[in-house]
């Protein structure tokens, strides 16, 4: 069996985060990374892998089994994803909840029409997370589903508090509340407030002179980000920072509390919890294994956008269909 | 859109479970439920369904989309579900690990001649366990999994207590040790023995004058069910059996703990964990969203034998793919 090659496109901590996990994949090959920067600044972690600048990825065409698209949902992933999904197969993590009916469409049509396959919002949430949501609602449909995020550093918050006006630098943890989480997984279905779930505890380096006071204001009462929780801001320097706060850790859990029984008197629970030191490694190891689902099922013939809620477990192994079964079932 | 028809085959705990799971399905019906005993003996939750031979279920050919074999893996479904397979999409619970093999190929046969679909071993264990190692291995290959059972009782290893001279009648707890969880949820990856592990608690009935020495000293000895194990035994009366231990609740853990980076220095747990009152109920729940992705499957052409590797979670929920991104992703 030929192994399946990779191209990464994008070389930020989820680029090295795919590339680290494509290392320890038996049947895969990193084939080259393309970047929009000058491909000589970026330095692989292997020196014999390629780096070519984007504006040439058609060239590879043929020769590349799926991308694996690690740039920012923000403003990104709209564009790449529709656009490199005309001559690749492609395999993406954008996030922006709200926004992916868009992002799909767009996706599907491209893909069809050139017969590629796509797979969007692949990560662990949206991604693992969506699966275990989906799974558990359809098994136990009169559950209800709640989900923890942390502890972790949420990157959006991050960039959030270095907008405002008097921060060089910060750090965002997003943590569970010990006692919500203790709530949820004892059975109560009680609606918790997002209050309720998680607090927000910040690591911001000022300008010096700034007025730390009104910096602090200014982040608690930002909607959408911090007004609706529990914000507790730290100020610390430059050096603190890089010393205590680079790691990208992060985890959580989906907890569906549900019941079965004629009269609904039995109750049930089912948790899918993770945690890990680093979020960008984490999530390219998911990807990776997407890439290899998204190859298999373009081989037998699937065209146009899907999601990770299309992917069979077994599509996401090397292994064949029956080593799974033998060392599995 | 007409509803799925769905028969059970065989009505005792896990039949049972299916029924009041279907229940909750808004887009399947109960059409009979099939027996080998006395129809007449048979009560369903609701008087409105048929209660059939098992003999009679060749007459319901093209009403039934689905049959859930609900009936033991000792003897009962080797012959049942290929047998059945020749004129109905089934489902199955088999859960004889290292015979898996042989009734997969022996469904599959038959399923592929007579262009049917069957899925087999779904349920918790193996189900959706195996789809969290297959998965969590896939994304994390340099990892360990182990699974924890319970606290919960065994059906096996209940029917080998009561198989001892001098026993009446027993029930069994699997039990895992709280310390071996904590090491393991820690991310230390020592492989634990079987001893380490669990515990077997047995609460046993014994006959009048029975030589209680004696069966506690066969029940502890007993290669491959208690010999492994520290194990406790309990003389209680039937009453006390009756009164304390009639409830089938259970549980368990399948935990990866994973490396990612370069030099694998980044560690990574993912979890998965079930709680439930009724054993049984929630098999049956797990069996009823995999009829629905039989049936699905078969519309889209598939035959054969399948089992939970090879179902995407989409075919699980009743939504549409659009109200699956919509409300999940």
């Amino acid at each position: 069996m030929s192994k399946i090659q990779v191209g990464i496109v994008g070389y930020g901590n989820l680029g090295r985060g795919v590339e680290t996990a494509l290392m320890s994949a038996p049947d895969m090959t990193l084939s080259a990374i393309f970047t929009r920067r000058d491909p000589a600044s970026i330095h692989p972690l292997s020196s014999a892998v390629s780096v070519r600048p984007l504006a040439e990825v058609e060239t590879m065409k043929g020769c590349i089994d799926v991308l694996i698209i690690c740039a920012g949902s923000a403003t990104d992933l709209p564009e790449m994803t529709p656009a490199l999904a005309r001559s690749f197969n492609v395999v993406d993590s954008y996030d922006h909840h709200a926004l992916i009916q868009d992002h799909y469409a767009k996706v599907d049509a491209v893909a069809r029409e050139n017969q590629t396959l796509a797979i969007i919002s692949a990560g662990w949430d949206p991604g693992l997370f969506s699966i275990n949501r989906v799974s558990a609602d359809a098994v136990f449909p009169n559950g209800v589903s709640t989900t923890f995020w942390g502890k972790g550093v949420s990157q959006g918050h991050s960039d959030a508090l270095r907008r405002v006006s008097g921060v060089l630098d910060a750090r965002q943890y997003t943590i569970p509340i010990e006692d919500a989480l203790r709530r949820v997984r004892s059975g109560d279905r009680t609606k918790l407030t997002t209050r309720e779930k998680h607090v927000r505890e910040c690591f911001v380096v000022a300008e010096k002179d700034a007025d730390l006071n009104r910096i602090e204001a200014e982040i608690k009462a930002m909607p959408g980000y911090f007004a609706d929780y529990d914000t507790t801001v730290h100020f610390i320097t430059q050096a603190e920072l890089d010393r205590d706060h680079r790691a990208l850790p992060h985890g959580g859990s989906v907890i569906h509390a549900g019941t079965t029984g004629a009269a609904r008197e039995h109750h049930c629970l089912v948790e899918f919890h993770v945690e890990m030191d680093s979020n960008p490694e984490f999530t390219g190891a998911i990807l990776v294994a997407y890439a290899r689902a998204v190859v298999r099922m373009h081989q037998r013939g699937m065209v146009g956008c899907r999601t990770v809620l299309d992917v069979a477990p077994s599509d996401l192994s090397p292994l064949s269909g029956e080593e799974l079964r033998r060392k599995y079932l």
